[in-house]
């Protein structure tokens, strides 16, 4: 008996259209469908965005991930998953994690290959990230010609963010969260907030899109999954002179 | 009668299994299929992957670009082309222009967009872009927890590349062509090449993957299409400590 691979597959943003068609070939073809649930309400994300396309009856296989600021009790948990799925494909069954958006842009699946790429065959699906599908939705294309374009995780210090956003042609402020008030004023701070745009859930019913000063000043809550887009010359570069 | 719409379709890197189930079902359904081509050889790559899920008997619209330094001549070639798109969808025809990795992510359908966007019904469909399939192809991450990610095209000069890679945990280089040698020697001289990973075609029949390294001693012909992935701790920090 051969044993089973290990595929990452990307499912995209939210609208369960923009799964590639390799990512649900792989998902049909797989033996157990594994994903990441939060630890309280168990609903995954990713698994949600990819339902219409797992076929009825499919072993799953939920990883219940806390939500905790230190990562050591994570550690453990990505420990038993890879314990789990490794005997799983040591009997000849083939594992699809799903991942929100792609899955080596700071997602969860690079913890499940770190512990088992070096002795099962791995492969990774890649999928449209969130920062795509979010100027997509807002009309703002990200980042043309020359133009550096850098991503910036909203837990970083005030200080390292303006290092970047003072070089940088434009930005993409991604996991706000309960940081959402604290980026908002360093924008308005630095004089850049008119420049640019609040989404949360891009191309999933969820969806919201604002201009980022609206939402500031609505005090919105910004959920995990909720990005800024910021061009140094906004949309105005958009101009048919181009 | 109604007008039609404008769709810009990102049909990934490479393979022509990684176009979503939406980019296929859009294609299907409209009636001109544009992509940017090159002036010389007249092959499109964006239409040489979605080629599988063009039905036949399509009406097609490529658009010629030559390449130049200036960018004045390609103005008029999207003015033109502008033009001849809305007089299709006055005459109530859907359009579907054809982009590789992503419309948005230093795409060329951007500038169909600033022309169209504000007189005719116009749609993004995100796709996966050559960074993403980089990073699954080479089995490298691109970023996690709070690293933060630039993207950094080459023709940038060394003083500008430099102020990035001081202060980013992960790079992604791209549009690498006749830049390719002396961004291996910046490489090289900032002593980051070690952790480094050159990449052409990610997910394509022509796909190389290669330590920078060895793609630098080897004094490759980098073609447009190809980028460097950069991590500040290379692929160590993919530990099963993580």
């Amino acid at each position: 008996m051969s044993r089973g691979r290990l595929y990452g597959i990307g499912v995209g943003p939210g609208d369960s259209e923009l799964l590639t068609l390799k990512a649900v070939r792989i998902i049909a073809e797989s033996d157990i469908i594994a994903y990441a649930a939060p630890k309280e309400s168990g609903e995954s994300m990713a698994r949600g965005i990819a339902s219409p396309h797992i076929p009825r009856g499919k072993s799953e296989y939920p990883i219940y991930i806390p939500m905790l600021a230190s990562n050591e009790p994570a550690s453990r948990i990505y420990d038993e998953a890879a314990f789990d799925l490794a005997k799983a494909m040591d009997s000849g069954k083939q594992v699809a994690v799903l991942c929100e958006g792609d899955p080596f842009f700071y997602g969860s699946f690079m913890y499940l290959f770190a512990r088992l790429h070096e002795d099962y065959e791995c492969e990774t699906v890649a999928g449209v990230s969130s920062i795509l599908a979010g100027a997509a939705v807002a009309g703002m294309p990200l980042a043309a010609r020359n133009d550096s374009l850098t991503v910036l995780p909203a837990p970083m210090s005030d200080e390292a963010l303006t290092r970047h956003l003072q070089i940088t042609s434009a930005a993409v402020i991604i996991k706000l969260g309960r940081h959402f008030s604290r980026i908002g004023q360093l924008f308005e701070s630095l004089d850049l907030i008119g420049n640019a745009c609040y989404i949360s859930h891009a191309t999933h019913a969820k969806q919201v899109v604002l201009p980022l000063q609206e939402a500031f000043a609505m005090g919105i809550e910004a959920p995990y999954f909720s990005l800024i887009l910021w061009h140094k010359e906004g949309n105005a570069w958009l101009s048919p002179q181009l």
